[in-house]
């Protein structure tokens, strides 16, 4: 791990390229960096005063080595001001500069080349192209703009993101620890930054905004780390669309990742991924005020019907279990609250809002309790009832301090949505950590993520070493391949006497026409030849149609469940495992799921029973339920060879039959890496 | 129609129950009631002042006819309440009064018993247990609470959903026009009252909170009446949940439709269906911005690539289309902008904010202009630049009125989202009527709604005058009644003496054993039986095993994709299709359609396309695509029969068979209603 201590905590600091041009960001940047303590030199051109401060021309007049330098001098003299900054001591460089790898191949070239020699010089680069670094725990403010401090450490790929980032945290009481611009990740990227906050005393969640991850393995890793540490990484990334895809081409020159991909590396790594900043925002102050405390079984508490409904509607939407209270819970709740009131879940406090505003605190206290109640969700007027008159609103401050007492007391998260978010009571909400929303929506979607965070179970990937390569892609190539690594086939025999072959296997059998590339397509196969003649007819008719001489003569299998299985090599994450079922399911229906490869025959089931038809394999109508272990098994038999060979771009079994015995796959294919 | 004249526009008001008392709904809605300029009787019991002003002890006393009554008095007095408000000559009766259905079975005799009273006195009653009534066009403030004036017209059947959206309203510039809180609906329900703002000419868009539709037939019709008069229906309701469902029945003791059967009758009626009070908020100021403007097609303009990308992801994840641009206009956009701009969709302006801020307009102009684009979302810094000096701030205002004259010219929507909302340049925009989001997931999501709006295809649905009604449910009464309504079914036998049948049929042929309830699964079908022999030994096993006479054989038919057709009767809405495929796509995806019944074939074919399987139907994985204009009839068809027969509780053909050459039914089930 190369250290970044001196670009989050240099002893001292040189712009160059600082200005007092009010339109450039060596202006910018300069009147952040003179609000720290540390030493700053200002190197201008000119040698003219900025920001009233004295300038130096040239690094070499820097009087005291610089440990870390901010360039921001066009990208014609970008390589120059490198050297000079290095040969000033610099072991920290960022590159605010921009014109490299997002206008083309020529610029992309250039910044590998400033890069390797800033790594032959034992120091780091953050960009180019980037918005520069800000640590508020050591007291670095090299960005454009003023951010607020916190205990978030922020990567981001995007200026603005982070801006617009930064205004969201700060309306819910955050900020940064660290911030980072990664700009076009010449030299550090995503997962070097992210190793790093991971050991940041003063970051306590991690949000990144990455368009394109480089070795996804790395940031996998990285993540992992982070998170194994305590620290939640939460993910904004682009890709769910093709114009974003297009998108973040133009923008850094980044080749995206599938977003089923990335969604598998974030089940991986227990990266929580979110699709805005809104989003992001509203989980990065969940998971500082709640971490991982469970949240799936939620309470919905309103003082109205139709909040009450509307809650519940919008709580499931976003994955959360509204579920009927057990008897005895309903009847305390009944006995505590007015005759209409709803006590089933959820709970309707039918007007005792004004009669009675402690209510909302009791049956808060009442519901979080209950052993099957992970979190409650309040919705509707709270926070309103204060403007009934002085009396009302002193008891509804008094309703909150309870009501966030009763939810530290017990450790279980509470969300609040008033239409009142401006109130006092909201206020004393706020002021004890409680989340106050202004919609439902963000209420009860932030109460969703945060289940969904609890539930994550991140599995450390690491890949195999790589095997001998394979360099045949053929059909019996690639099924030697698969059963040495534990898959199993029917019987064969690889012929050119298909009759003696059938013998020795026993009648049904399979004819499969060898050195075809879509052997299926072309008619090269032939099923459920149950003796001889019918063996002998399919053959002469294969070899007058094709021209082949050799040829696979199979035990015949059936009775049970086609599964798709394949390993894919991404360019980001490497290799990727598919699974889903067979024809129309996959075709059609798109009902597949991706995994990091390789994966154990744990996580393989996991794959198995998420697939929307995975009915069919325990047995839907009418049918034997299918031998889900050993299908597992041979999943992850599948993804181990995959894995371990990154001369394949794609390798696929399809079918792989599971059947209640057992499971065997049927065909095979490899698609090597083309070189 | 009744007339609701005297709801509205009543020449002289009572407030049965006026009360001092400030925790007392006879209170707040007597301090509104006073700001009215009609003639307002505050009648209470003790006859003291309330407010300041005299009171009458009785509805007898008030020296004139009262038009409309309010009644706040306990459940108690009720009935009592309404004797005098009647013989006072009211013709409307708000009853703020609660304690009736939403306690129970004895509180809903209760209050149809009332509601037949004022019914034959030739009055409406709007409740009881509502909140009031409002018309800001009449100037009637008959509510608890102050409420916006604006042309919206709102329908509720919650108090709190109701303010909550007033509060929404009024940050967006709206308010009512008109507001109903339906209560228990004991006489008006929500189709009267939106059939009423429909013909109001104040009301520009209807908003309506439902939990219990009533006749959902005549909720359908009003809301197309309104759709129709130019004004949509945004709808909010639940029961997406089982909780909410639950809760909904302790609320208003309503009976809720499924979450399916209300999508489909809000397809019928062009009802616009929302999930939150938020988005109704969002989409009713949409709408009234832009009506029926197509948004489908959408720019994106971002000052940032990851605003850019984010935005499109977020934009195709709310269902807008953000296309490639075509090459003149990506090569206009390149010469207008900096070498690092985006220009194919999503543009990334690719800072050319701080430089030239003014390429904001000229892009949407440019974009606009383009016929292959229906709306633009921007979304960034835009408002913030006037941060960087006084000159900026003055174009950046002028920038943000050039954006709205293009709109405006182009009559074409844009929303904008910035991180700036605040900014001046944002409230130039709003005061030119440029919808402002903080987020961009709200800005996407409401062009979205404004693209699903805009593509609704309302249909009139009326039902079938009801056929002679059935009374038999076997096998062959409901083929026979289903081929009299022009379905096609393979030529069939009732017969005892099978092997005559069969020949008079001609081989293969199906047998099936009649008068079994389930006779799949009895074992009391045999298909594809090839000669007499075959038919034999069926039959005669069937005859042993089910000891049943009566069989029908059939033409055995094949080769084509089996579709699942059925009619179940909605407590609310009357009849209602459901077409799916048959098999696995049914029973495990869930992959099925609901219309309102009946639907022309123009409909069913719709339906059939909306299909996850649909690419089936039209010959995917090499098969012949079927006569998907057959197939359509046959679904209409069996769409008129279920919807003539209202003694018909389901009616549901299993498998009706696509093929390439015609549809032909090949099972039939009825299940008549329970008397």
């Amino acid at each position: 791990m190369r250290s970044l201590d001196t670009l989050f905590t240099p002893r001292t600091v040189a712009i160059l390229g600082a200005s007092n041009d009010e339109a450039k960001y060596g202006n910018w940047i300069s009147v952040q960096a003179l609000r720290m303590s540390r030493p700053v030199y200002l190197i201008n051109r000119r040698g003219e005063k900025v920001l009233g401060e004295p300038t130096y021309r040239r690094m070499a007049d820097v009087p005291e080595p610089v440990d870390l330098v901010v360039i921001t001098v066009p990208a014609g003299g970008f390589e120059e001001a490198v050297d000079d900054a290095l040969a000033a001591g610099a072991t920290a460089i960022v590159g605010i500069t921009s014109g490299f790898a997002e206008l083309g191949d020529e610029g992309r070239a250039a910044q590998v080349a400033v890069a390797a020699k800033i790594r032959a010089a034992g120091a780091v680069l953050l960009g180019p192209n980037c918005l520069g670094v800000l640590d508020t725990t050591s007291d670095l403010y090299l960005v454009s703009n003023p951010l607020p401090r916190g205990p978030i450490g922020l990567v981001s790929q995007s200026g603005n993101m982070a801006l617009e980032l930064s205004k969201f945290l700060a309306d819910r009481g955050l900020g940064f620890s660290r911030f980072a611009s990664l700009g076009n990740q010449a030299d550090l990227g995503a997962a070097d930054l992210i190793r790093a906050y991971a050991h940041h005393p003063g970051t306590e969640v991690i949000a990144a905004y990455c368009e394109d991850f480089q070795d996804g393995r790395a940031f996998v890793a990285a993540c992992g780390e982070a998170v194994a540490a305590g620290k939640p990484v939460v993910l904004l990334t682009v890709g769910r669309s093709t114009a974003s895809t297009r998108a973040a081409r133009s923008h850094t020159g980044s080749l995206t990742s599938d977003s089923a991909v990335i969604d598998a590396a974030c089940r991986a790594a227990g990266v929580d991924r979110v699709r805005s900043p809104r989003e992001m925002a509203d989980l990065v102050t969940a998971l500082h005020r709640h971490g991982s405390a469970p949240a799936r079984r939620v309470a919905v508490i309103a003082d109205g019907g139709g909040h009450a409904s509307t809650a519940a509607d919008i709580a499931d939407a976003n994955g959360l279990a509204v579920q009927e209270f057990r008897p005895e819970l309903q009847a305390a709740l009944k006995a505590d609250l007015p005759p209409s009131a709803g006590v089933a879940n959820p709970v309707d406090l039918a007007g005792a809002g004004e009669q009675d505003i402690a209510s909302f605190a009791r049956t808060i206290d009442r519901v979080l309790t209950d052993p099957d109640i992970d979190s409650v969700l309040v919705t509707g007027y709270f926070g309103g009832y204060g403007d009934y008159g002085p009396d009302l609103a002193a008891r509804e401050i008094a309703t909150a301090t309870a009501m966030a007492e009763h939810v530290h007391r017990h450790g279980k998260p509470l969300v609040v949505h008033t239409m009142c978010s401006d109130s006092l009571a909201a206020d004393e909400l706020r002021r004890h950590g409680i989340g106050v929303f202004r919609t439902v929506d963000d209420a009860a979607r932030t109460l969703g993520m945060l289940a969904d965070h609890a539930e994550h179970r991140p599995v450390t990937k690491t890949l195999p070493e790589a095997a001998q390569p394979v360099t045949e892609s053929g059909y019996w190539h690639a099924r030697e391949l698969l059963k040495a690594g534990g898959l199993t086939f029917p019987d064969a025999r690889l012929a050119t006497d298909v009759v003696q072959a059938a013998e020795e296997i026993g009648y049904p059998v399979v004819l499969k026409a060898m050195g075809l590339l879509h052997k299926s397509d072309a008619g090269g196969v032939a099923i459920g030849l149950s003796d001889r003649d019918e063996l002998c007819r399919a053959h002469q008719d294969m070899v007058k149609r094709l021209n082949v001489s050799e040829y696979c003569v199979e035990r015949m299998a059936g009775g049970g469940v086609e599964l798709i299985v394949g390993v894919r090599r991404d360019a980001g994450f490497g290799p990727v495992l598919m699974v889903g079922l067979g024809g129309v399911f996959t075709e059609i229906l798109k009902d597949v799921t991706f995994a990091l490869a390789p994966v154990t025959p744990q996580e393989a089931e996991t794959m198995l029973r998420s697939l929307q038809a995975a009915p069919l394999l325990h047995g839907a109508r009418g049918r034997e339920p299918v031998d889900l272990a050993a299908a597992a098994e041979a999943v992850a038999a599948i993804s181990e060879v995959g894995a371990a060979h990154p001369e394949i771009a794609e390798l696929e079994v399809n079918p792989l039959l599971a059947t209640p015995s057992g499971c065997l796959g049927l065909d095979a294919r490899i698609v090597l890496v083309e070189r």
